[in-house]
Formats: C-alpha cells, sequence, structure tokens
C-alpha cells in the first residue's frame, strides 16, 4: 500500500485527484491539503502530489523531499531554474520527482508515438481542436508536437514537406512551426483534441487524442505515483514513465 | 434503353465515362468521340455527354441540342453568359442540359447537407485534405462548401462563430472565407477529401467525404445521364438531381 | 416572449431544461414543476414541456392541452395507441404537440442524412460507439438508422449491398438490421456516437454525431419548444421540425 | 550505391519495386527478373529483393545468400521450418534476412504503437474496413493487431476490458480474438484501412492507417532494403526495423 497526500485538494484537478487515490486499492489517502493548511498533515506518506499553483509549488516540493517523501506534480511554471533548484534537493533527499504539464496519456502518446512515426512519411500536419473559449491558437500541445515532429524529422535526415501551394488564401495552410503545418479549430462541443496525420505514397497514417474531460488526467497521474519510487532522480515529462523506448 | 454519346472520349474523364456507360445494362454507348472526330457519328443518341474543353464545349452543346439530344457536361468554363446562351438553345429545341463541375456524390452531398445541418450548430468549420501537388489552397470546393454555409447561417438569422482567439500563430485558425473558417491539409497518400465539423453544446456532428480516384464521379455522371430527360430546363450543379428537399 | 413551463424538472434532463429555459432571451419560465407539485402553476405558458415518465405523461399532457397549451414532451413509452389518444385530445384542443424520443440534433441529422445519401452508394455500414456500462447492443439508435437506410435503398431499388465474404469469425460482420451490418463499439470515455459510412466507385462519405454529454439534447429541445406552436398536429420525431426537405 | 536485383519483377508488387529502386539516387537496379529468367543476371547484386511466390522462393533465397548477398522478401508461406532453414543458410553465408509480410509502414506502426499503448487503456477495440470483394473477416492485419493487443494487456496485469451488454443481436459486438473485439467493414470504395480505439476516463486515442494502393508498400520494401546490411541474422517483421524500442 503506497501511501500518498495532495497538495491543492480543493482545485478542480486536486479534488480529482483525491478522489482518484481513494478510489485505488493499492494507494492509501493520508492528507488532502488546501489552500493554508498544515503541511505536516502529511506526515508519514510515500508521495506527495502537488497540484498547486506556481508560488506555492516550490516551499512544498523542498518540504516533501526533506521529509523523505517522493514527489508527483502538474503544478505550473518550472523554468530550466526551478528543475535546478528541485534536482539540488531531490539528490540531498535521495528522492524522485516527477515534474509534468500533461497527465492525459493519450495526449502525451499521441505527441511521442508521432515523433517516432515521422521519420518513415514524406508529410505530416497538426490539427488541434478545442472548445472555442480557448485564447490562443494553436495550443501549447500541438507547437511542441510539431517541434518533436521537426526534430525526429530533421534527425533522420528528411528535408521539408511537400506543398505546391502557390495561390493561398490567407492563413489557409495554417500556421507553421518549424516547417510543420498546424491547424487550429474551435468548436462548441469540442474539449481538447489533437489529430496528427502522416501521410507516404499510396497510405496515411493518422493519430488522435481525444479529451473529453479533466478526468483524462487521473490514470496518468496515478501512473506518476505509482511508478515514481522506481524510476532514479527528477524527470520531466510523463512520457519517459510510459517505457516506449 | 437510353442511347448515349460521348465527347472527349479519350480524355481521362472521357475515358472512364465511355467505360461507365458500356458495363451500364440500361445504357448503349453510340459513339465515343475525340478531338477531330466527326459529330455525326453520334447521331440518333438520347443524351450527350460532354467532357471536352471550353473551347469546344459550346460548339458540341449547341449541335446536340439542335439534334433534339439531351445534354449532360463536366465541362468547365461556363460563366453565367454561357449558361444563358444555353438556355435558349434548350428552350428552342425543348431539350434538357445538365451543366455540373463536380460529379462526386459524396462531395457534393457534404456541401448540401453541410448547408442544411448549419442553421442548427453554433459551431462550424471546414477542413480539405489534399495532395501535396495541388497548387490552390484551399480547394474551390470548400470556398463553395463555406459559402454555401455562411448563406444557410445568414438565413437563419445566426451571427459570427464563437471564436476567443487573442493570441495567435498567423495562420493557426485559417483562411476565413465570408466568416467560415477553412482550413487546407497537404499530404502525400491523399487525393481530395474533405470534412465539415459542427458544434453545439454537448454535441458535434461531422459530415466527410474522401474521393480517392476519378471513378468517383461516375455514379454522379450516370445518375445525369438517367435524368436529364425528366428533369426539363437547364439545370446547373448536380445537387439538384439528388431530390434533397 | 413564448412562456414555458417544464414538467420532470427535478430530473437530468428537467434540470437542464429549466436552465435551458431561462438562458433563452426569447422564453419566460413560468412553472418547474417537480414530481407531486400542483399543475396549476403552469397555467397561462404557451408550451408545456413534459420530461417525466411513461405513468406520469398522459395525465400532464391531457390537462396542459385542455389549458390550451402546445406541448413538446421528450418522456418515453408513446405506444401508437398513446400517439393516437393524443391526437384526439390536440384537435379537440385546437393545440400542437411534438413527441420525441431523441432531441439531439446531431443524432437525429446523421440518421436523417443517412437516408437521403443511401440511394447513391453501393455500401453502407452504420459503427456505434457508446460507454461501456450500456446494456444493449446495438443501441436503438443504430438500429433506428439502420431500418430508414433499408427502406431508403429499398425505395431507390438498389438490392443487397456488396459483401464476398466466405470465411468469417463469427460476430466480425457486425448485427444484420434489414439487410445493413452494424456495429457496436463499447469504449471507456465516449458517451453516445454514431458513424454511417456509404461507399461508392472511388469514394467515400462519412457522417458522424459525438454527443459527448445531456447537454446536447437542449438545442433540439428549444427548437421543439420555439416551432410547435407554428407546426400543426401531433409530430412524431424532432426531424420533422429541421425543414430537411 | 547499394546494387539490387528484384525477383518476381512482372508481378504487381514487383513491377513497382522495380520503378522504386529505378527512382531511388542511393540505389542502382542490377537485374529485373521475371518467371524464368535466369538468376545470374543479379550477380553483383548487394541486396536480392524476392517477390516471387512460395514454390520459387526458397530456391532463390538459397542462390541469393550463397552469392553473397543480403536478401528482403515479402513472399508469403514462411513457415517456421522454412525460417529456420533460411537462418541455417544466412549464417553459412554471413549474409542477412528481412522476411515480411507487410510492408506498409503505417500498417505496420498501428499495430505496434497499438500494443505500446494498449498497457494504459482500460478499453481497446479494432476496426477494419476493407473493400466488399475481400473473402475473410476479420483481415489477417486486424488479427494480428488484436493478438498483440492481448498480450500486451497480460503482460502488464489488465484484466478483461469492460462490457456490461446483456441484450445483444448476433455480431454487433463485433470477433472477439484472445478477448479483444474486431469489427470487420465492407465498403466499395474503400482498398485496406484500420483503426483501433483505446479509451480510459475521459479519454480516447484512435490510431488508423488508410492504405490506398499497393505503392502503400514502397517506403517500407525500401527501408529493408537500406537497412538489412546492417542488420544482422535473419529478421522476420518489418517492424524491427523501424526502431521502435
Amino acid at each position: 500500500m503506497t501511501r500518498v497526500s495532495v497538495a491543492g485538494a480543493r482545485g478542480r484537478m486536486g479534488s480529482l485527484a483525491v478522489a482518484a487515490v481513494q478510489a485505488a486499492p493499492d494507494l492509501e489517502l493520508v492528507a488532502a491539503l488546501g489552500r493554508g493548511d498544515d503541511l505536516a498533515a502529511a506526515v508519514g506518506s510515500d508521495v506527495f502530489v502537488d497540484l498547486t499553483v506556481p508560488d506555492q509549488v516550490m516551499a512544498n516540493v523542498e518540504w516533501a523531499l526533506g521529509q523523505g517523501m517522493h514527489v508527483v506534480t502538474g503544478t505550473t511554471g518550472f523554468t530550466a531554474d526551478r528543475v535546478e533548484q528541485v534536482t539540488a534537493w531531490a539528490q540531498a533527499a535521495d528522492r524522485h520527482v516527477l515534474i509534468a504539464t500533461n497527465f492525459g496519456i493519450g495526449a502525451v502518446l499521441v505527441m511521442q508515438l508521432a515523433a517516432k512515426a515521422a521519420p518513415f512519411f514524406e508529410s505530416v500536419e497538426v490539427v488541434e481542436l478545442h472548445h472555442p473559449d480557448k485564447v490562443d491558437a494553436p495550443s501549447g500541445s500541438a507547437i511542441r508536437t510539431a517541434k518533436l515532429i521537426a526534430t525526429a524529422r530533421a534527425d533522420a535526415g528528411l528535408g521539408d514537406v511537400p506543398d505546391a501551394t502557390t495561390t493561398e488564401l490567407p492563413g489557409a495552410r495554417g500556421a507553421v512551426v518549424d516547417g510543420i503545418h498546424v491547424h487550429a479549430v474551435r468548436m462548441r462541443g469540442m474539449t481538447a483534441h489533437q489529430e496528427v496525420v502522416l501521410g507516404g505514397p499510396g497510405e496515411t497514417m493518422t493519430l488522435r487524442d481525444d479529451t473529453y474531460d479533466r478526468s483524462a488526467y487521473m490514470p496518468g497521474l496515478l501512473v506518476g505515483v505509482r511508478q515514481v519510487a522506481s524510476r532514479p532522480g527528477v524527470t520531466v515529462g510523463l512520457e519517459h514513465y510510459l517505457d516506449l523506448d
């Protein structure tokens, strides 16, 4: 039985995380901590889950590592400096940390598998589809996906994607991120969806993730909680826990 | 048995049309005419199919109507002036004409059904996907689809599609045609594909056509050949023969 | 301003309906009635929405028509006998009724548009996808869709769909409903989805509905509320209000 | 420059292979051998491609290995006994062999990536779609995909997929291969397509391959031709050349 505490437990992600830990037969909830609660309630946990905010997370992580806990966090704002600091604390405590901005397993797999497939196809484009209240286009995930694909193509010695367009209504061919065309659809009824289409002579392959609601992030979070004790060091990105290679 | 002649019979569409007529048990091929062949070989046909080029089609149509044939043509270049001229000839001959730039039934249905569905959804976008040797983006079909949708929305009193985008990489949200966002994907392995996505609260609907090769145009051409005798006047667009309303 | 009352207002559909009426600028909520509440609170309504249960709905509908209200109901259990009885009441009261078992506009459109498209394609199959807690397979909607398609094909003189299968693992080709193959996928994460694929030489067309949650039924319910006053008689099925033909 | 000969060069796959080798700037065609042609024309090749028939392939492979060539073959009929025999010849000649029944990179990747993703999802089903002249259902590829997925789930300690179905029209839930539901769609216009859908709470992931024609097999065949010299031993399955792990 792994003992788990959750900080940020009254937020949207945090309250789902508390319920997911409680529902898992191999996990035991020690403390569900909201803003202002005393961290001491978490003493004795094996894993500390931080789903708070950038101005709280560093103090929490330092405390938890100092208490001998491993840490899993989905809190944003981990700059290179912060990762370096966390690494120092983790080494000193001989404990492990997972920092992930996306716990959606499907979303992470689409990105990673797209990069694995990219060297074998002449063409590739990214289409992301989100609810129409989103303010940025394309999504950060789509930009990262395009960059991963671009790097994989470059490493494989592929050149530019083929594109004979000479007459274009402005924007028709999408945004171009490191040479990869990315299209953003905004659609009432949808939440967060991403599709990567790859093509060669006579064949196309499509990888698609459909995220319908926040519960999608719980299976990935539990992967982190269950594995962090056996994954030495500080890991950035859930993909490294998914044994893709 | 309907007697049919095909002009432009040595072109790519024409040769498929000749084969399709020959394979149809209710149709009889009278003449397969290439450039320079004597039209007289077609005398006695019920239906004259013209799949030639803009500088031949008008003379052919005038001759065929004068011979008492109905006409089905997929040749391009029918301006409003040309349609008016053909209408005069058809009235004088008491014969019927179908002018269509797209004989793909699925392609035509996606356009028409999208316009029928559009009044009932808050969001709608168009994604077209073609081979990477295409020079224009978006496709003419996608532009027409967007215009049909925009008209249907306006007639229903709908306003703009919802879109909260404030930060955009240039092109991410596609081209905007009469207020409708249109995205063009270029992909080796594909031929001609179009998808219309519509969305309201808790629901999305997708209409998609995949055209793999030119044989896709034969069922629609045969619809034209079989129905032209019972469709008075000059009709522009295959959709009017599909009994959608 | 149309005055509306909702019966069954404390149920899952009913509570959404109350919120939808309250949010609509052209509608005014008169009464939100739960089981046991006095119907008199609804007096003066233009439209009575019944989202109750089979053993309540008939008494409610009789009362509402007698009060001079039009009626929109999504309650189940409307046998032919019940429809006949409601028709008699509606004629006596000179009021109109909409009885619909599915207010999902996309779901209804996919069914209806599939039937419109079916005469033009040699092949057609139905794939429905639902959450894995569903006890029946295929869904009632998929069965109705297959029957509508089968009727449309028969009316058009089409024969059997082509299928050369001679070696089959049992069940691979799906259930067969009036000659149409229907496949049921059960998938955690999904709610209610249906796809109709149609195919001819060189071309396929796909119609797909994705229903993510019950809010999907509100736009269709409001179509009913807004139009019932102008649709004489008793109408069974939302599709007749969608002006598809 | 790698020197390549192709046996079976007048068959459908073989003629495409000859053209693909000729078009590749880093490959040189030595001989294109049809049935009855003297193998001696291939002497001096680095790689021998066999796309013949089961009763020719063993003699060809023995000869080519004996001549010091590496071998890539897509010919069917490689039983365990035959693979063992080829392994003995390859060891004796110190040369390498790739035996693959499917050179479609997308098709192979969908299978392999589905197996990689399977441990992370509660639900998974396979839908394959082929032209209606296919005699077996489901396809051999879909059966192999289901078996790979079932093995991956078992290795990860997952139990049965969730499925509450109690009322089923026969066949609705598809064929069941090692516990995985597999659905076979037959559709005019399509060639060979496969989709794997995986789902967990709030999320689904879809992997899809669309193979439109035989040219789809050439990129994978060329991967084999280019890599066989650096892949010791006898390899069965193109996936082992794709560096997926």
